[in-house]
C-alpha cells in the first residue's frame, strides 16, 4: 500500500526539510514550484512548475495530489475556500490558512480562547492612533494586518509624525496599533496537530529576533516552567481553536513577569528548526505524520540543551557553501543548507549544536554560523 | 560555488539514506540506477538509468560526475580500474575495491597490518579441505571467495561429504576454508576516510545476525573496552592499508577473550544504520563528507545506548507500509523505510530507538520492527 501523496505548494527551505522527513516513512511528496531551482525543487523527484497564487495552477496540482500542504503563507484564503468546496484536502485547511494570513484574526483566535495578548485595535486614522497612545502611551507598534513577515511590516513609532508616515506606506491597507511591550524574554512553542484533534507540544524554545527576522534560538526555554506549561496549553488550545492541521507555532512574549502571545505560523517554523537534532522527532517529520493523519512522534529533547543559529548571505555577495569546510570544521555543528541563491542579508541556512551546557552549544553553533557569514575574502 | 557532484552508483537504500544526508550539506548528487523505481531512484532529481556491470555505462555516467562512489560492491574491479585510469575519480578506489571484493584480498590485507583472523586458506579440492579440518577440527566454514552477500555464499560443514557438496556448488569457482569459531560475541566497528587520510572511527557496536542476515544491533558493544579499542585501531590500519575513501565496516568476533577479525565492506553498512539517530554525525553524512573531502563530524553517541532492528517483508508479501501507523506508535520509534517493492523476507527498513536503558531501547525497536514484519491479516 502506497501512503497518500502529499502535495507542497512552494518550494523553499520549508518544503526542503519537509522533503527529507518525508523519506524514511515513503510519503510520496510532489511539490508546487515557481522555478525548476527552487530550494526543495533541487533535489526533489516530482515538482510541478506552477505558481501559487494562480487558482488554475493550484487546482491543476491538487487534481495530482491526495493531501496538499504548504511552505509559505502566500496562497489567498480565498482560493483554499475555492478548493476545498471542490473537495481537495487542505492541511493545514482554509480556515485556518484564514486566520493566521491576518494578524486581526490571529489577536481575535487568541482573546475567544483567553490567550492573554498585547492591548491592540485596528486602526484607519492618526487620530485613533493618538487616542490609543494616550491610553497605552508612546511608542506604539503598528504593524500591517497582512503580508508581514520577518520582521516586514512591522514599525515601532514614537510619535503621531512617524505613525503618519506608516499610514502613508501603507496606503490605506489595514493597520493594527498595539502597545509597545518592554520585553524581559521571548520565546515560541509548537504543536503539531492531527485532523482528529490529536496533538503534542514542543518544548519552549528561548528565541533571539535581529533586525526583526528570526536569529536564534535556545532550547528548553529559560522562561520559569509554569510559564512554559502555560504556553503550551494556549498553543494547543489555539491549534484545537483554528482547527490547524500539522505544525502551529506560537510566539510569546514574557513582559512584568507575565505570558503574552504575540503571532501565529500554521507551519513549521524557523524556531523549531533546531527539532531537527534536538528532538527525537523533527517538527517536519510531525508535519508530515499530521498531515498524512499518521501518529505523532515524540517531542521530547535528545539532549540538555540545543543552540540554532541562522545563517544569513554573507556581504560580499558570496555562497556560505564556500566556506562550508571550515563551518564543519566545529565540534558538533550540524549545518543546514537551504538551496537558495546566495545574496547578501538572505536566510540561506542554519547550524545546530547539542549539548550539556548553554553557553557551549550557542558558542559552536554561532562560530560555525558566523564562518558560514564571513564571506571569501575573510579568513 | 557548487560542491563537486557525487554519482552514486546504484539506487539501493544506503544510496537513499546518502541522498538524504547530502541534502543539508547542498552536495550534488546524481544516481545511477537501474530503474526509475529503485529505491533511491524515487526521491532523487538526478537520476540515470543504466547497469552497474556496464563499462559503457559507468563511463557516461561518470562524465558527468565530479566524484564517483557506490551503493554495492557489485562493480568489476577491471572496470574501476579503466575508469581510474581515464581519470575519473573513484571513492573509494579500484584498490580498495578489488580488496573488499575478494575474501582472499581481505584475509591478506588483514594479515599485512597484523590484524587477528580465523585460521584460513584458499581451497580448491576436498583433499585440502580434509588437510584443513586435520588441522584445526571440525566443522569447517566454506566462503565463497567472490559475491557472497548476507550470508549468502558461507557454508559450516560438519565433514567431507557436506564440504564435497559445497565444491559441487561453486563449480570451481574459488573458495576459502577457514576454522569455525566459537563466538562470544560479534561486533563491528565503522571508520570514515578522507582521501588524504584524515580518519574518524564509530563506537564499536554489537551485532547480532540471523539466518546470515544482520539482523540488530546495538551500541555501545559490551564487549571490552580494550577490546573495543583494540577493534578501532585495527578498523584504522586496514582503512589506511586498503586506502579506503568513505566508510569502511570491519566485522569482527570476541573467541576466548581474544578479538578476531571477519570480514570488510568499503561503504556504509547496515551495522552502522543506527549512526543516524544514535551518532552525532551519521554514517551516510560522513560518506558524503569523506568522498567530498569535507571534514569529518563527531562520532560520539547521542544516548547512553542505541538499537536498531531490521524490518523484513512480511510473509504474506505485504507492505510494512501498511502497518506504519502502529509502528509509530511505539514511544521513540525512528522507523526508515527503503522504498523497495515488498516481498517475503526482503530487507525493507529498519527501527532505530535511543534511549537510557539498554534492555528498554532494544525492546522497542524490536517491538516496532516486528509490527512492520507481521503482515495485513495479523493484529
Amino acid at each position: 500500500m502506497t501512503l497518500p501523496t502529499v502535495g507542497i505548494v512552494g518550494a523553499g527551505q520549508l518544503a526542503r526539510m519537509m522533503y527529507q522527513a518525508a523519506i524514511p516513512l515513503e510519503i510520496p511528496v510532489r511539490l508546487l514550484a515557481v522555478r525548476d531551482e527552487d530550494g526543495a525543487a533541487l533535489i526533489a523527484r516530482d515538482v510541478m512548475i506552477g505558481q501559487a497564487d494562480s487558482l488554475d495552477d493550484l487546482r491543476a496540482f491538487a487534481a495530482t495530489c491526495d493531501i496538499v500542504t504548504f511552505d509559505h503563507e502566500l496562497v489567498e484564503p480565498e482560493h483554499l475556500r475555492t478548493l476545498e468546496s471542490e473537495g481537495v484536502v487542505l492541511r493545514p485547511g482554509a480556515m485556518t490558512a484564514s486566520v493566521v494570513v491576518d494578524k486581526r484574526d490571529q489577536r481575535a483566535a487568541m482573546q475567544r480562547i483567553g490567550a492573554p495578548t498585547p492591548a491592540h485595535r485596528e486602526v484607519a486614522t492618526t487620530d485613533e492612533i493618538a487616542a490609543f497612545a494616550r491610553e497605552h502611551g508612546w511608542p506604539i507598534v503598528l504593524k500591517a494586518a497582512r503580508g508581514g513577515y520577518d520582521g516586514r511590516g512591522v514599525w515601532i513609532c514614537a510619535d503621531v509624525t512617524s505613525a503618519g508616515d506608516v499610514f502613508a506606506l501603507m496606503q490605506g491597507r489595514p493597520l493594527l496599533v498595539e502597545a509597545f511591550v518592554r520585553i524581559e524574554s521571548e520565546f515560541a512553542v509548537q504543536v503539531a496537530r492531527r485532523p482528529a484533534g490529536e496533538m503534542v507540544a514542543y518544548p519552549a524554545v528561548d528565541t533571539v529576533q535581529r533586525d526583526g527576522a528570526f536569529h536564534e534560538s535556545i532550547a528548553p526555554s529559560s522562561v520559569p516552567h509554569a510559564r512554559a506549561q502555560e504556553a503550551a496549553a494556549i498553543a494547543m488550545r489555539i491549534a484545537d481553536a483554528i482547527g490547524c492541521v500539522g505544525m502551529l507555532a506560537v510566539e510569546f512574549f514574557l513582559a512584568d513577569g507575565h505570558l503574552l502571545t504575540n503571532e501565529l505560523a500554521a507551519r513549521p517554523h524557523n524556531s523549531a528548526h533546531y527539532t531537527i537534532e534536538g528532538c527525537v522527532t523533527s517538527q517536519f517529520e510531525n508535519h508530515m505524520r499530521a498531515v498524512s493523519d499518521l501518529p505523532l512522534g515524540s517531542t521530547a529533547l535528545t539532549a540538555p540543551f540545543v543552540a540554532t543559529v541562522n545563517a544569513f548571505g554573507p556581504k560580499d555577495g558570496s555562497d556560505p557553501a564556500d566556506t562550508l569546510a571550515d563551518a564543519l570544521s566545529v565540534e558538533g555543528a550540524h549545518v543546514h543548507l537551504y538551496g537558495k541563491p546566495p545574496r547578501s542579508g538572505r536566510k540561506l541556512g542554519h547550524v545546530t549544536v547539542t549539548g550539556e551546557d548553554r553557553g557551549d552549544v550557542l558558542n559552536r553553533a554561532r562560530t560555525a554560523a558566523n564562518i558560514l557569514m564571513r564571506g571569501q575574502g575573510a579568513t
